[in-house]
């Protein structure tokens, strides 16, 4: 199940049954502190990048009979643990056929981001996971190419963190031999929570630095525009139509 | 704001309220009915097609100093009213800078879809929508053949219409040039709803046929995979990684 991006006032109701259902959470440790456990729940918070693990033991403990929430943040079908859980599934030696698994959506990080900045997702979009801990670099690159290239607007997922501290800035310099420089990219960290952190730049200024690791990156399309906002930021959008050109 | 995918458990708390503030509803029929509205609300709802029309007359009432609620299916963002409201603010010459605007996430066809059938969005993919309404259809085919060469999984929206019958076979057609024929197509219809119906077909047997208007359609990538579900059906998935090729 997805918890949102953050605030609770994102959390749909499904979510907060499927929480309220469970006896055992199980997830990453600081998604897991931001569930509210009742005294006869037991919370399994875990590591980072620990996800196939923590899948398995979710399943081990759903065979045994016990009912489990893994716990995501944002969706959890978008670089989250729904695609770990099925892994797990498919891959254990394990007897798993008694668990009955399902799937709870939740506002996925780029939803909120783009909520917050305005419509930049209004039209064909991407999203992509810099993270090459995964998959190999090469394909990050000629996938970011490709998106860049047909004109979507691209989201990044886990764009830099202490051990990819090169890539996002690899990535921004590839872009800026490919679009305009004034092509808006919008760094979006910890939507919804308190310390929310907004940063609209164009494509020639932007740098690795302006993004953590809870920083969703938006890079527009050809077509993304700026335009004011009332109190004296901008709105970013991407229009629903693309004109034929002669 | 954006109302989810039809059940009323995906609605979150901040889109009920942005709801219950509003005094007047303006959306597209069908979406707008979702809403239980309260006798003191006065509900707009307008045909199809009327995106732009729609948005005026909601920053029209708002600049008189209304409360209104523009109301999208899935997600506001997503090829929903969202960029409309920014396409009126900006190119309308009525003053409309007295008017307080702000977008409410909420759950996007692909992602409900995606939960539904397992984790199919589990890695890098696109949201395309097979439109041309509003975009050249050349535009709409370079873009899918970009992203399937890159390999990403897609999600089509608006894949088929009375008046856009001939398009989804084109793709499907072209995609059968590029995929494996063995690759999953779903057809995820009027998700989370009564009338809710889902179909996984291998690419050889993908048909237009199985997608009407209210149907979201994900393509997998290579690396998408379908497993034994409990109950018979089949679950999709994509994992997290991706192999180093030699």
């Amino acid at each position: 199940m997805g918890l949102g991006p953050g605030d609770s006032s994102h959390v749909t109701p499904a979510a907060k049954a499927a929480l309220d259902q469970a006896r055992h959470l199980i997830g990453y440790g600081p998604y897991v502190a931001r569930v509210e456990a009742r005294d006869d729940q037991i919370v399994h918070a875990t590591d980072n990048r620990v996800e196939l693990d923590r899948a398995t033991h979710a399943l081990q403990l759903a065979a045994s009979g016990e009912a489990v929430a893994v716990v995501s943040s944002g969706d959890a079908g978008v670089f989250a643990m729904a695609a770990a859980v099925f892994e797990a599934l498919e891959n254990t030696e394990s007897d798993f056929d008694s668990v009955d698994v399902g799937v709870v959506p939740g506002i996925t990080a780029m939803n909120a981001a783009a909520a917050r900045l305005g419509a930049p997702l209004g039209h064909d979009f991407c999203a992509i996971s810099l993270s090459d801990n995964l998959k190999p670099w090469d394909l990050v690159v000629r996938r970011v190419r490709a998106a860049a290239e047909a004109d979507f607007v691209m989201a990044f997922y886990n764009p830099i963190s202490k051990a990819r501290p090169w890539q996002l800035g690899e990535i921004l310099d590839m872009l800026r031999g490919i679009h305009d420089p004034q092509t808006p990219v919008m760094f979006a960290t910890a939507v919804s929570r308190s310390d929310e952190a907004i940063k609209i730049v164009a494509l020639a200024d932007a740098k690795a630095e302006m993004a953590d690791m809870r920083t969703l990156v938006i890079v527009g399309s050809s077509a993304t525009r700026c335009i004011p906002r009332r109190g004296g930021d901008q709105w970013v959008y991407t229009p629903r139509s693309v004109a034929v050109s002669a």
